[in-house]
């Protein structure tokens, strides 16, 4: 590796979701690894994709965003959110999140800057973190209640499972509602006014119970919040197509400000075809009708994946899920055959032996949580499932655990 | 700016070249600032493009390219470079050539790593080595001659413009040919092992006089320089398309391994429809017709555009182009009136004066060059002027300069 940077040598293998993704097509598995649907994306946007390639321009827009983009994301925001985005100042679109993040690590930090994030986490923060100079502070985030399966049967009912409060995940300060979180955290950060909030809200579409699609609270809804925080979407999730590679990020003038320097050097500017067409999706969603049905269709394939795991041969502990794209169990119960604890020659934790274990003995991919936490050890009893693909393949997932 | 990392605090102002185009659409220029084709993309392209957009999946896929664009890439170079490719490990596709220089960076650099650039060059360079920890070092590069219009004129015969490799500007080393300019490199390096080149050839395609498209030497081509070599090269400027956001880089191994790994965490992949429909455009254009039309347009665009500016009122010195998008003009012959000295209350250098002279006076777009000079005095009697634009464009241009 004699021309390769320091920063990437610990990046160099293929990442886990490629990894678990090449060993279902190895081994024919069925695949509720990697978060992409595997349903096609809704006609509307191929068309409105279709179209733009024979007549928008194709040559270099602006770093910024598409003006149209920027126009019809600034209204359907509005529309859906309440937000007034101010699209000189307030707004940069990229190359999917994982840009948006990107462009958002090196606009905003410099070295020894400390990231606070919530564990479990999206394990690509870390990386872009550390290229940026940061450092990664990794604060465990923990369920109030463990659910085992009679528990759960209790809350099936009517087709669906009960939603409660008690499936939420809680930042440090235990036992307080949705909404009192988001206050509990403006009054912390008002004693510490260097401290800014990015959010990741790459499901905020998808969630469940009552919450109406975009209308879950975020730091940028929240009145003393909003100031100093930036929230980050992908149209490709929006749009069931993780290949569309367009992402917002919306917030704090200062923050996008750097974010678009980043973006000149890092990008340049996005492909034109891709914007227009996701601006077409914007303006045609925006009566919100779209992302209720979207909605609807995840919180079914949810309570279908949920309810098959817990009527499966396995022994789990589980939460409902209140939006996304992804079921998450305990395994701590479950005995896993010694021999999966070695992968290549090295010993693994307690996650990666059960979805190697899984591969092998029932042909399902999962994918092992404990690369969402700092600290390995809190977070190798987790597993994660996705629920973001057909009947068919859920079913078929189903049947080979039971 | 208080949010604003200091790695980008020299880089928030608007580029000059999205400056330069606000100027010209505000004013009325006629826009040869920035290198995009003002004429359709060929009509294959959009085809291709509107065609995967109905079919192609839309979802994630492998960071180092699609495996249909890889292959046709392979045999793409291959049949017009003689490039042998292992598409597993030589070759990385991003999101234009800006993200693959941008990948290429973070993959291969440490801090105070030494980056030899030749001046004049892409200014783009700079912020890349800069945000990688790299120190760019800037080597100038010099005309053997100067010419002036009466010189020109004599070299104008039949309708084009004689060529000599007098127009070449020279590295380090003077009076030396092309292809030994290429062994002269090889040999200075066999000296400093460490030693890496990686070099941009966005224009690969456009050579004038009588190489055949992408037949000009480079170092992938250079039998001692391939193997510590990488290449840089752009879909967007192959078919005349800037917007399309594909790039490729082939080369050493473990140079594109660190460069996958970049790409992983600041793009995670391309979209897939660009890619695939930008393979189909390779292999439709693998036989390398399209380029010989393509150069041959360039070409007279080139001629059309230096003639008119010979025959100008302004007394410029000049070189032939040997290819690209760009013909450069040396402006030490002209008084430029003192106020335009003075934007907005800051001393500029010449090449700035003269650019805002051109846009009040002339009502015509060119780009100063000291932003491709470490040493702002080196290039700031050079201006650029594009000829990657209609016969209209550059007439009116031309009228405007009588
Ligand atoms: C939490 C989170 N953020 C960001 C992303 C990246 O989204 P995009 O596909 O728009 O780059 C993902 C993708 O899985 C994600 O799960
Ligand atoms: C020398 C050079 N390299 C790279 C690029 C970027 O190319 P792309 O549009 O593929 O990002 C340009 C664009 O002007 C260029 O002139």
């Amino acid at each position: 590796m004699k021309h390769v940077s320091n920063r990437m040598l610990n990046y160099l293998e293929p990442q886990m979701y490629a990894r678990f993704t090449m060993l279902a097509n190895q081994k024919g598995c069925v695949n509720l690894g990697q978060g992409f649907p595997n349903f096609a994306p809704p006609q509307f946007l191929r068309e409105a994709l279709s179209e733009e390639a024979l007549t928008e321009q194709l040559q270099y827009t602006m770093t910024a965003g598409h003006p149209k983009l920027l126009n019809s994301a600034a209204s359907f925001f509005q529309k859906r959110m309440g937000l007034q985005i101010n699209i000189d100042k307030e707004i940069v679109v990229s190359s999917g999140a994982q840009s948006v993040l990107c462009c958002l690590m090196q606009g905003i930090l410099n070295p020894n800057d400390e990231v606070i994030v919530f564990d479990p986490a999206f394990d690509l923060y870390r990386p872009l973190i550390e290229f940026s100079g940061g450092k990664h502070i990794g604060i465990p985030i923990k369920p109030k209640v463990l659910n085992n399966k009679e528990m759960m049967l209790k809350r099936y009912q009517n087709g669906q499972f009960i939603y409660t409060n008690d499936d939420e995940w809680e930042i440090d300060f235990t036992h307080l509602e949705q909404n009192e979180e988001y206050n509990k955290l403006a009054e912390i950060l008002e004693k510490y006014p260097k401290i800014i909030v990015c959010e990741d809200a790459a499901y905020h579409h998808i969630t469940f119970q009552n919450n109406e699609p975009f209308k879950y609270p975020r730091c940028i809804t929240h009145p003393k919040l909003k100031e100093k925080s930036v929230c980050v979407m992908s149209a490709g999730k929006m749009f069931s197509a993780t290949g569309l590679r367009v992402g917002f990020a919306i917030g704090n003038e200062d923050i996008i400000k750097g974010m678009k320097a980043a973006q000149t050097y890092h990008i340049f500017c996005l492909n034109p075809v891709n914007q227009t067409a996701t601006a077409r999706c914007l303006d045609y969603t925006a009566d919100g009708l779209y992302f209720y049905s979207l909605r609807n269709l995840y919180q079914q394939q949810a309570t279908k994946l949920l309810k098959g795991l817990i009527e499966s041969r396995l022994n789990f502990n589980y939460w409902v899920p209140q939006g996304g794209y992804f079921v998450v169990t305990d395994i701590s119960n479950i005995d896993i055959p010694n021999k999966y604890f070695i992968q290549n020659d090295v010993k693994v934790t307690r996650d990666f032996a059960f979805a190697h274990y899984m591969i092998n003995e029932f042909g399902v991919v999962c994918i092992p949580c404990s690369p969402y936490y700092e600290n390995k050890e809190t977070g190798q009893n987790l597993v994660r499932w996705a629920f973001c693909k057909t009947d068919e393949t859920i079913s078929e997932a189903i049947n080979r655990l039971q």
